[in-house]
């Protein structure tokens, strides 16, 4: 895998924004890395429009087209955001993200990313890919910053009612994912729990950090919500309903504290000539909590690199999105992933089967 | 209730400082509220030399006990911020936590307030104060601030494992505290689930849905992670554990944006200077977010109002839960409760009952 380049088909189509995020993201990639190469997956004709439109930033995209670094990949179809994830499924065999899925399912490329409608590209990744044994359902795992570094939390909503044994594959799978996109090789691994004042977790929570610290991973123990942003373990896994929540709820709080933070540098002449003061420093703490620079989650346990972007994602946010998509594939994830699957959890193989 | 003043018991022992804390908060509260009247629980000759060596900031405390509105009531014992809940209920029978809900049950007081021990405080109520009829469990409720006031959410770790009967109870029980101490006749009810892009929830979850529609709460219906802060609803319900990891989560967010803003306006002399410029602003900021004003989480479904304050709370936080009490109190949060719940269980009393 690492004689030929590493290719990463882009689903271009999907996200509020499309073409205009992705391909100038796709531009700044390729620059970035040399050694990686893209599948653009769409509307061939409004790819070349587009290229013909914005000549200047597009000039790096047509080089790597002539020079075989980029290809194209004619999709008719385009999931829509708000459709049924069954419906798309079904109905949208000949769309970009499909395509874009299937190129990683044939070996033309080692991983795919999009923007697009979550629900659909869990469901048809599931239904292309396959799931690893021993996996019943891909969770979704993102990076959040903190004092030091970044956590992965996962699940972040595809499993909302988890078994122990779905939550020891998390920790399996976040600290293989951990490893290869932030090369660490022994990533700490904490389970997502209450205070200890309070009733000790629930009893699907006890029984995971049993199976947690019976594996063979580098488990730290129960961690609690203020260790997310705290930074104590690399990994963090929970349930994907609390996942959510912790993440929606830290993205409501960000906004509501940047709004304060206008606000109140806006109040009066003499706040905004304090904002013009401050202006260097607001930024530079605006870039340290950058969310653009975490985008790019990872649905894990699939047969395949499938990454999400968000879909009001913009153009830095997107190539992170991609170089998350690229590290996972040069570095192996999934086979790290599936060897890391028997050794630990063959003892819960036929439990999980059963259930 | 309104002929006579309306008493609070204060376990004056309990959190991180202890009577460095309360008594200001209490002298401060009794100035500010000339209605209200205290019963100060704990070592009475550590309150008394606390009164003594700090003869400037006491006189308030001083007059307000000469005058019969301020009684001291004498507990031997504290509760430990890390004992046992099972523990402590056994053995503290003389603690400053025990007598200040004691003092509820005897109707010398109308509401208590304690910075102790969380769990103690919940298995000493529960035990001491019992239960409303079909509650099964306290539930904690505290007020998160929002661009738009403040939203209430419940329960934040006392109930782990929710049947969809208790989501409507809190639901119950945080619509009669928001209404009572927020001046808000009919608060409207968010149920806490994730997004539509994925799985619509869990089971649980669902079925709570369809029980707070049929109720004759003002139910908004669901709302996300991003809502809490956004303020979308006056009152959001959820499951202990999704609550204690959605208020953790914030917690740890929000001393990582202050370290972040700290560190960026302390890095070098020009933004040093930059924040001697926005002091004021960053000061103003501050006072928005500013979490004591928000102290005071209140223990509903007892027979009896419990407010628990944070451990780590100063003055002017505890004096926010003092407040809490109060109003609870005055304003008849229990009678409102229990009032609302037969009307609305009925049809779910059995079920509760059998589970």
């Amino acid at each position: 895998m690492n004689t030929v380049p590493v290719a990463v088909a882009v689903d271009v189509m999907g996200g509020d924004i499309g073409l205009d995020t992705t391909l100038p993201a796709c531009a700044s990639f390729l620059s970035a890395q040399p050694l990686a190469a893209l599948r653009l997956v769409g509307d061939q004709a409004r790819i070349e429009q587009w290229l013909q439109q914005h000549a200047a930033s597009a000039s790096g995209l047509k080089l790597a087209l002539n020079a075989g670094r980029v290809s194209l990949v004619h999709a008719e179809q385009v999931v829509e955001m708000d459709e049924a994830p069954a419906a798309a499924l079904r109905s949208k065999r000949r769309s970009s993200m499909r395509l874009a899925i299937e190129a990683v399912r044939d070996g033309e490329a080692s991983a795919c990313v999009s923007a697009g409608n979550t629900g659909a590209l869990m469901a048809i990744s599931r239904f292309v890919l396959k799931m690893l044994d021993g996996i019943d359902r891909p969770a979704i795992a993102t990076y959040l910053p903190t004092r030091q570094g970044a956590t992965l939390m996962l699940d972040l909503g595809a499993n909302v009612d988890c078994e122990p044994q779905h939550l020891l594959q998390f920790g399996i799978m976040g600290s293989a994912l951990y490893s290869v996109q932030m090369n660490e090789p022994r990533p700490t691994v904490g389970l997502l729990n209450i205070g200890e004042e309070l009733l000790k977790g629930n009893e699907t929570v006890r029984q995971a950090a049993e199976l947690l610290r019976a594996s063979s991973l580098n488990f730290y123990g129960n961690v609690e919500g203020t260790d997310l942003y705290a930074g104590t373990t690399h990994v963090v896994v929970c349930d994907g309903f609390v996942g959510n929540v912790a993440l929606k709820t830290s993205e409501g709080l960000a906004t509501m504290i940047s709004a304060f933070i206008r606000e109140e540098f806006t109040r009066s002449w003499a706040s905004k000539l304090a904002g013009v003061a401050a202006m260097a420093v607001l930024k530079r703490f605006k870039h340290r909590v950058d969310h653009r620079r975490y985008n790019g989650a990872c649905l894990v346990g699939l047969r395949g690199v499938v990454v999400k972007s968000h879909g009001s994602a913009d153009a830095l946010a997107f190539e992170s999105a991609l170089q998350r998509a690229y590290d996972a594939a040069r570095y192996g994830l999934v086979e790290r992933i599936a060897s890391g699957l028997p050794k630990v959890t063959t003892p819960l193989a036929n439990t999980a089967a059963q259930a």
